[in-house]
């Protein structure tokens, strides 16, 4: 019996842990460094107990991330899954200096050890709810909501990969027009009830006149802009001001956290972030010169889900907002972040989510459906998911066919523009 | 089983909530407001669910907590114990503006909300561990350390009790050596390796010389001092600069944020506080204003044994030290203090406990033994505790038979002193 031998301790430790890199196939999607590859990439984990019981965990598939998560998989073994500090001494004490793991990726910013914890916690908690027979919103002190609203992720991107031979089903959008297209779609498929722009690609003139066409499109929505630090502190508090009332917030308009400050300090709207406050140690300089109002919690880098909860708590005692921040993901992800908002009193924004631009997902059943813009979490016990290992399977196989084994939109985007030019700030 | 029906989320829901109040036998302490009273007041709280599991939690015996507990306490009958986030919004609900129990007690300055919420959540974590077979360790991320380190927490004290015949066997303390010898008995007894004195009853100079007495006779000993803000700035900045390099920390030698943040800028060690701190939101003021170094968690109040792991892992983040305080306790109060300090990385001072001054305690098997000053957390599952009916019986009755329904530690010390005047601060 499952509750005895938890007694004893004996059965529930972890025995393996299996690594799978993924290639999900990608939009054309344009930020202010470049345009997304014809794949992302995302690691697939897998950690067994004694018993047969597996926990689910996906995170970055850079090399940087892979190399993290595979030279401190083995450190897992015999590990009781509830024993989280554990687990990130464990990790900690598998990378010294991060793993000597240098390559820069998508995620250099983050300190590996932590994004490696995260990964392997998300999998134990998953582990615990299937141990204890609960779903893990249950493990983060239950659910505060039945249903956790997602925001509409809108892209400007050209209208095929570059080596395609027909456009994908958006279709080139590069104009105000074709985004609130883009939105509509998004919107109707979805029933998104806020939107967030991903900007930085156009010249500010249009972005502003794309908020402004948004707006006037979906009258009552929030709305977002986030150009990832690609504006100067001059051009941001320009938007800033002349979008004053039309967005509930603006997300990391520059780099830095005297240039956010800065801003800050100019504009009407609450600063966001998932590029300024990436770690806990960020939070009291922030504090101190004001430089963000909320914050973008990512449970990929924040310290998995009981790390997100402290953050969460966190915020709400330093008067911080709290929204949750997406990269690419598969449906193990979007499981993960649903129980942990279902369980954050104070995650009172819609969550980012770039799940719609996928087509297929790696869990059983299909890609998980938006209802009025919101999902619940799956019943469970644990995360809820299981996977499509036929779909497991295609996609690695797509990852070691591809060859692509690092994130680099400026180099993709030379292959649409080849005299494109990396500026960040671009404008 | 328990697995199968914990899935099906039927039999594990609380089905009653038992308030008993308690009163101990307690010492002559002296603090800077009097003295203790002959007895303390303790609430103890049992949980049981319908599948007859019980949850046991201890807290105050204020008169104010003991209203807040009893009015909310039907408010949790079919709450499911991991259901913590709607175990906060059943008390706030069933405590409208604080329950309107407004008597001034010795903690009035907590928000009874919090208190009863603390005291709910740990008899729910006790029900947690014994329903998922699991100590209340592991459900916070299990221990980082075997055996939590304890300090011994001396008091001057008159020789006995205003009523008693004959003196207790710790006799008067009130002079410097007779305190170097209560610390030797202390020591002795149970191993600490560290000492804090209760501070702010004798004059400055006789508190200064009891410190350096005790550096003398603890050589490697970490020692503190804590006047519960019984000095003026002057005070205590003369206090702190006389101390430079005899103490670990100096706690709440003043009241105020402000006041703290002058002496802060004038001693060289650190200042902790469980006065100035004791809620999230004052974090953010304590940070800005560099009033405080270290704070002392209480589960009592920081929200019980998870809102404390928010409570450290903020703490970590804001490069803020954390020990641990305490009030006069049984043993259900130590069990958790146990449990949560095994389990919190960074809470590496040796916790306070008022512990040795009680005879006898209400949990199976008698008083928990100090070895080296340390004690591993009980076994589990839960808490590891079980209740001692006889003792409890005994001190419920005297409870009812002594007639104190609050603390008054002025009104104490006016049965030994007549025109005794309560000043904070006194010196």
């Amino acid at each position: 019996m499952a509750f005895g031998s938890l007694r004893e301790g004996k059965s529930k430790r972890i025995q393996s842990v299996k690594i799978t890199p993924l290639a999900v196939p990608d939009m054309p999607l344009l930020n202010c460094k470049g345009v997304h590859q014809k794949v992302f990439l995302r690691s697939l984990i897998e950690v067994t107990t004694e018993g047969g019981l597996v926990g689910l965990g996906e995170t970055y598939g850079s090399r940087r991330t892979l190399l993290g998560l595979q030279r401190s998989a083995d450190a897992l073994v015999g590990l009781d899954p509830l024993h989280l500090h554990d687990l990130r001494h464990r990790v900690v004490e598998a990378l010294p200096e991060g793993g000597g793991v240098n390559a820069p990726t998508a995620v250099a910013d983050h300190q590996l050890t932590d994004v490696v914890t995260s990964a392997f916690e998300v999998a134990c908690m998953d582990l615990q709810g299937k141990i204890l027979g609960r779903p893990v919103s249950d493990l983060l002190g239950g659910k505060v909501r039945e249903r956790v609203a997602f925001s509409a992720y809108l892209f400007f991107k050209f209208a095929k990969q570059y080596d395609a031979d027909r456009p994908d089903r958006w279709g080139e959008v590069l104009t105000p027009d074709a985004m609130v297209g883009e939105a509509r779609t998004l919107v109707e498929e979805n029933g998104f009830k806020s939107l967030k722009l991903k900007a930085g690609h156009l010249e500010p003139a249009l972005e502003i006149e794309t908020m402004l066409k948004l707006r006037e499109t979906f009258p009552g929505a929030p709305l977002r802009i986030d150009p990832n630090g690609g504006w100067t502190v001059e051009t941001a508090i320009r938007i800033g001001q002349t979008l004053d009332g039309v967005l509930e917030y603006m997300e990391d308009p520059v780099l830095g956290m005297d240039a956010m400050a800065e801003v800050a300090s100019a504009v009407s709207m609450p600063l966001a972030t998932n590029m300024v406050v990436i770690e806990f140690e960020h939070l009291e300089e922030a504090i101190k010169k004001n430089a963000v109002q909320v914050v973008l919690s990512d449970h990929h880098y924040w310290g998995g889900l009981r790390g997100s909860s402290h953050l969460a708590r966190a915020c709400q005692a330093l008067g911080l907002g709290l929204s949750m921040h997406s990269n690419s993901h598969l449906g193990i992800s979007l499981a993960a972040m649903t129980h942990l908002a279902a369980a954050t009193p104070n995650l009172t924004y819609d969550c980012d989510t770039h799940y719609p631009w996928i087509e297929t997902d790696i869990i059983e059943g299909g890609k998980m459906q938006f209802q009025d813009g919101t999902l619940t979490p799956p019943a469970g016990p644990g995360l809820g998911v299981a996977l499509d290992r036929t779909a497991v399977d295609r996609l690695h196989q797509l990852y070691l066919e591809t060859g692509i084994d690092d994130r680099d939109d400026t180099a993709t985007m030379r292959r649409y523009i080849p005299d494109y030019e990396r500026r960040v700030p671009r404008w």
